[in-house]
């Protein structure tokens, strides 16, 4: 999906929702287990509540991954599932030297069809570059992520620059990819930093986890991190598609999402 | 895997050799496509022409992930087919929030029964923590890595400790895990390296990556890396499993491995 296709759903919608489908086989509703494929069954009831909503679906592929081939075919079938209008995102945070980069890449972009992938940046340039050598698709590169574990080594201040890492990997990651086709993770859990990365990167787009449980707002999020195009995708995972454990779950993840939705709608410019 | 049935079998086989299984069906043997499953006959063949040679197999995920539920069926059947006394890496460079990790740490230690697994350090303590829950099971750290991105950012000098963040992550993941249950990731075309980092990690196992193809040799590595438990598991992929293209290339395999092996040997103290 190209940037303008982003830009005008996210202006139809009146949303930038990201749902994240951490779909977990010991959380989802109990009277689902029966089907054939409950992984698949939970998400396209998400899906068919959800899809009017939300710009962007995530599946974390931990989770797929955790039921083995079995995990993989759902992950399949969700992707096939997905309206083809709405942007995909495969939470995969994968990233090694260049020639296993290039497969992970053929993997996510190719066979799933995903229009982005998470990259983490440690490996460095030939690790994340496969990723961006194909058309209309995305790199989302770990910046400034949402967990207590962001202040080991992306806060740390780097000696040349004087900048902590997550700068650094910002500052680097924009000689390899464009506006157009590499966006970064911000956690919602640092709202204080968006005004400082809007510095650096004034024109990408954010993913930004981290919104509900983790404690970050919709509100402090936008105010400082809204760009011309919105330049945002906040996700919800747990928040939205267990917020009921009934088999109402499906009602329940519609008015989670409605709820975020509304707040997004208000803080559009 | 404990640490000490590790050094058990490399005393015994006189080899810290660790090969690579990054089994691409676009380069395997064409007699091989014949087979219902050729990943896994590629990998059987070669496990019987070298286990004897190494202390280790890793396969790399990303060969495996190429091909969805077939390629994960394909992995399966590999890890069942290794012999219980070999150590067994999964290369899969995972690292996300701590309840992810956790289902990463599930799936690669109790369902698939590796003995460990890559992981990358970049969001901190709360990604690696997960997989150091497990008993005589390893996680393998992202320290510096062999390829030309390891500049980037592992290199960079982090103004607090004036070390670089390869050392920062070193240092930090010692207060995480123990010599039993955390190895690095260290590089073999950084053998300059070795000394310093063996002042930082005396103890501690490295996996290095990078001899043959990338120009690491096992003579430098062994030199200034090898500790008192030797502390090295060396790995070689494509030097040895693509030795050969023919029918005969589980013997072309064997040669490869032999000849590091032999290597190995007259190394050791």
């Amino acid at each position: 999906m190209t940037r303008k296709e982003l830009i005008a759903q996210i202006r139809a919608k009146r949303s930038f929702l990201c749902i994240g489908l951490d779909t977990d086989i010991n959380r989802i509703p109990k009277h689902l287990l029966s089907h054939d494929d409950p992984i698949f069954e939970f998400n396209k009831q998400i899906i068919d509540a959800t899809h009017d909503l939300c710009v962007a679906y995530k599946p974390n592929l931990a989770f797929y991954e955790s039921l083995g081939a079995k995990g993989w075919e759902s992950l399949a079938k969700t992707m096939a599932y997905i309206p083809k209008e709405i942007f995909t995102i495969a939470d995969a945070k994968r990233g090694d030297i260049g020639n296993t980069s290039k497969m992970y890449a053929k993997t996510f972009f190719e066979t799933l069809d995903f229009d982005a992938v998470t990259v983490a940046p440690y490996m460095g340039i030939d690790s994340v570059a496969p990723f961006l050598e194909f058309p209309a698709k995305w790199v989302i590169l770990l910046a400034l992520t949402s967990n207590k574990g962001s202040q080991d080594f992306q806060m740390t201040q780097q000696a040349e620059e004087g900048i902590p890492l997550y700068e650094k990997v910002k500052r680097k990651a924009q000689e390899w990819g464009s506006t157009a086709n590499l966006m970064y993770v911000v956690g919602a859990t640092h709202p204080e930093k968006f005004a400082e990365i809007r510095r650096i990167a004034p024109e990408h787009f954010l993913l930004v986890p981290g919104v509900g449980a983790q404690g970050g707002t919709v509100e402090a999020v936008t105010q400082f991190g809204q760009n011309e195009d919105v330049g945002l995708l906040i996700n919800s995972s747990r928040g939205i598609i267990y917020a009921g454990q009934g088999e109402d779950f499906a009602t329940q993840a519609r008015k989670a999402a409605l709820n975020l939705q509304t707040q997004m709608a208000e803080q559009l410019s």
